[in-house]
């Protein structure tokens, strides 16, 4: 990268004008000046592009380049540092990330998709052409988390990272709480209103929030990412039975991306976790979402906000930018690609907390003392377990709602106990199973 | 500043050896290699300054030059960086900085108390050294506050700072609310465990937030500093009586240091407020702070965590002597003293906002009606209005308790309303007013 001459402003390239790519562009036409940052360069928009020229996205495009094919904008002379907004983990967006860091030029990116899979080889390119990839966007939107492993953790041993990083599956968890409703209902009405895609399986599903938590993992441990090899649930089978035995038990359902440091190794996992309402995690309710950080000097920080929206995800982006305005040119992952460390996954059997389980156990007697047999062969010791059908649901019944909340133990044990519950033939459907984190 | 060689190492002298300059020593002496940012120097610990020489404080000093005066610490030729934590507005911790930045020497404090009353000056004489002058550690502890407002909302508007910034009001308020207990019990506890000083009257009646928060508004709007000239009020007056209101009504009290643009200027106000249950910040409990950052683009972004100790208040100084190591050189208060705008002060008679109001009301016909007559004629709206005594409390009475809470309304209006059911003489004690935050 040549020194910047901080007199001459720093031309910038948008490729993707979807909501944060319109965003951004109207932001850097008409708030220029209170954009620029102390002692930084002036940034100045000088092209775009997208699949269509024509369609209105709330600004002018007379003076800038439109390039039909983003490529062609990373080769542009007049753009010294590309914004990537294409989204996607391959096709347009990667060959334009890699034209872009071939060419010398810095890249931003929000594309979680693109650096979980192929951050590794992306962060080698820019090394090699000496060049800033930063994606502060590409994690909890408008929230400087990125930001905040990058420059205010090294040095301290970080032993935990967590977050809320999904806004489409906190706000149908949110719904589900508060309405009493099921989440096939929730989500449809979510597709309805914008707040869940067409195909929602990338979100409900966890992928979404693997990607991001890939990304967290690699700068908080120092590790290589790997987003492949991780334990990966999502909020579909979770119940109105469920939320209404959190609430009644002190807990909210949230869908957290954990990765913890374990001595086998680092747990990457995302799944349903059963908060206590009094954490600050458990506060964090429809699309926001929310980052915490565990040192062995800080403890625990928790930074929460916005984790979408075109302005606030757009104010990330300008972040970044502001960052290179300043002739800040960081590592993508912290450490030189060459010094990050293999991932080294912990399994999830090994997994010690608690556990919610939710049963539906076939109303003969003998079934609850051979349960808690089960439980107790496996060395899992109970915190409660209660029978909670309703007061008001009085008819004949073939089987019960049984809720057990254990102590601290290990994945495998749960598992164990629960095939042989199964094997004993006590229950009638699949137990539920939510892990308790803190 | 001359140029940094990347390759000798950044000395640095720390001068106060309390708890945070005795973790930093400890820090610095056994893991200098993990604290080391990415292409940065080396942080070498070189020369201590304290009271006492021979005191064991845990680590080794036999390798550092002591300075029994601090002033000689900052002219010491071995020393790079002055880190001051002595503590104090005035004195040998002010002369330690100006000595230093007069030397040329880059400057690190956790000192919010000669920051909030010398800020200015300081920041003046930073730059006419062309040195930075950093002060992480000296708001809100370990959490990454200032670096986000510094870095990452430039260009952005605030609306709006706020914070629990001060850990012995946070956790008093804390064991109040949950053991029903008086403020002067919660408080004698507080100083026998050491989390409140022999004199308190600096942490609970808000001026260390004060001070804390001058520095926010500063940052967060581009202002001169100014501490001097808000309102404050700390938690003594708050009651068990209100406690249990707060909890029935589903609030939470918190001391907040809140600044806020209004038309008229900014209101920087510390008092008690009435926070909803479900807010964030109303999570935030003990001895943990936490910064609330309103701007236009992200909407709210909160940042929580541990607000002292020894190891969580370190490891901001670290993450400042890390900015240092790569060279970087941010402005003191983000923008050039000269182009800080005076600080306008908004009147608290003009806040607008919701009120919780507790009267003591004397036992007599008419009175209710005379109190709501007050807050109509002053065009105060009331979202609730409720007589509180306890069902178990059957005895004889000359007084009742009656909670007032307003729609959003004009401070000048309640005051006034208050002074008139003063007058009709229908209360036998001043009202208790609290402030309700959203």
């Amino acid at each position: 990268m040549t020194i910047p001459n901080s007199d001459s402003p720093l031309r910038v390239g948008v490729a993707g004008l979807g909501t944060v790519g319109a965003a951004l562009a109207r932001l850097l036409l008409t708030r220029s000046n209170e954009l620029r940052a102390e002692g930084a360069r002036l940034l100045m928009l000088t092209a775009v592009s997208a699949r269509d020229a024509s369609k209105d996205r709330g600004f002018d495009m007379s003076e800038l380049t439109f390039h039909a094919n983003a490529d062609d904008l990373a080769r542009d002379p007049e753009v010294d540092v590309v914004v990537e907004l294409i989204g996607g983990d391959d096709g347009p967006a990667k060959t334009l990330v890699e034209t872009a860091l071939q060419e010398g030029k810095p890249v931003i990116t929000a594309n979680k998709a693109l650096l979980a899979a192929h951050g590794l080889q992306l962060a080698s390119a820019a090394e090699r052409s000496n060049v800033p990839l930063l994606f502060e966007a590409a994690v909890a939107g408008g929230i400087p988390a990125i930001r905040a492993l990058r420059d205010a953790v090294p040095g301290q041993k970080v032993t935990r990272v967590s977050g809320i990083l999904n806004g489409t599956c906190n706000y149908i968890l949110t719904r589900m709480e508060r309405e009493g409703i099921a989440f096939d209902d929730v989500l449809t009405d979510a597709q309805r209103l914008g707040y869940a895609e067409a195909d929602p399986t990338f979100d409900v599903d966890g992928f979404d929030t693997a990607h991001k938590l890939a990304l967290l993992t690699s700068l908080a441990f120092g590790t290589e990412i790997e987003a492949s090899d991780m334990y990966i649930e999502g909020i579909r089978a979770i119940t109105p039975d469920d939320m209404e035995a959190a609430r009644e038990l002190g807990y909210r359902i949230k869908l957290l991306g954990v990765a913890q440091a374990t001595e086998t190794g680092i747990e990457q996992r995302v799944h349903p976790t059963m908060l206590p309402l009094e954490s600050t995690l458990a506060q964090i309710n429809g699309v926001l979402n929310a980052v915490a950080i565990d040192t062995d000097l800080l403890g625990e920080i928790v930074l929460s906000g916005p984790g979408a929206g075109g302005d606030a995800t757009a104010a990330s982006v300008i972040a970044d930018l502001q960052d290179l305005a300043r002739g800040l040119v960081p590592k993508p992952l912290r450490l030189p690609r060459g010094d990050l460390r293999p991932y080294q996954r912990a399994r999830m059997r090994s997994h010690e907390g608690g556990y919610y389980v939710r049963l539906s156990v076939v109303d003969k007697p003998g079934a609850f003392a051979a349960i808690a047999q089960r439980m107790a062969e496996h060395g899992i010791s109970l915190q409660s377990i209660v029978q909670r059908r309703k007061p008001t649901d009085t008819g004949p019944h073939t089987h019960q709602p049984v809720i057990i909340i254990t102590h601290e133990t290990m994945e495998q044990a749960v598992r164990e106990a629960m095939d042989g519950i199964m094997t004993d033939g006590h229950v009638d459907a699949t137990p539920q199973i939510i892990r308790i984190e803190r």
